[in-house]
């Protein structure tokens, strides 16, 4: 499994971190921090691709900025799934699976068409989930975490579990799959 | 107004480049070409900012990568609108108007369901217009190209037209604007 973990401050990080901590030391596990490996957005795309094709489950994750990935996981989209490689030609993740695990700074009430917003959260998972599909992976339910600033320790260690066991789980079926 | 231009390789650009060259002698804009200004992803964030501040209108110009806006002009909404800027006590793009100038490499039957980006255009806008929005600024109708590897010059030139009357109108009005 290769982790894709784009936090831009990772120290400044709380809902994130927790996270992170909760799966790293699974086996099997390939965590990519990009802000720590690619402090000059200089990414390097073959190791990233290398990454990826000895994965059968691909992470990605991250705060929300702007609705949507930060900039260095944006660059590593575009980078890093290439024409020839993941489209047009190249069909290396096909078959794998995508999760996206994201944390957002605002509440579940702030999206909605008259929250702060102005969409409910569903309405900015296209972009995303249409990346994953038009490789050829398969989208996976996302973890979300709305208010990531305050929500409680229990809360949030909670998720940990829940996310180390759907990783678990898919590290336990990714040896069964072609 | 400020023209936020971002072309990865605008060298290859054909819809973007004509586009641009239909627009960007007209008085009062200020062309932002990203990719010539910051090859190496160090965006100046005060000489960004200082252009929006002088601006009435901000204007996004770029073709669609993974159904976002690229890598560079995303890391541009992470850092120059701030918090304390853009928003969170800032508002410093209040009031202005945003004019989003996009084209696709896709045709527009391949947006929907069917089609082979499995949803229709308008919902991978929600990131991009949400962003314009929760900085206090206007969204007006977007200009979306779509297959533009291969529409033709007299389309392409007319479209180039109308992207330019829109932002004479604009300047026009501009003056006029607190």
């Amino acid at each position: 499994m290769a982790l894709v973990y784009a936090h831009p401050y990772p120290d400044r990080s709380r809902a994130n971190r927790a996270l992170l901590e909760a799966v790293r030391d699974l086996p099997g596990l390939d965590v990519r921090p990009l802000f720590d490996l690619y402090p000059d957005y200089d990414l390097d795309v073959a190791a990233e691709q290398r990454a990826l094709v000895a994965a059968h489950t691909v992470v990605w994750q991250h705060p929300l900025h702007w609705y949507s990935v930060p900039g260095l996981l944006k660059l590593w989209f575009d980078q890093v799934l290439a024409r020839g490689f993941a489209y047009g030609g190249g069909r290396a993740l096909a078959g794998k699976r995508c999760l996206w695990v994201v944390t957002t700074g605002g509440e579940l009430d702030a999206y909605g068409p008259s929250g702060m917003h102005g969409h409910p959260f569903a309405e900015f998972e296209p972009p995303i989930r249409q990346t994953a599909r038009f490789c050829g992976m398969e989208w996976l339910e996302p973890i979300v975490v709305h208010g990531a600033h305050h929500v409680s320790d229990t809360e949030l260690a909670r998720t940990g579990e829940r996310y180390r066991a759907r990783l678990a789980a898919l590290e336990a079926e990714g040896g069964a799959r072609p």
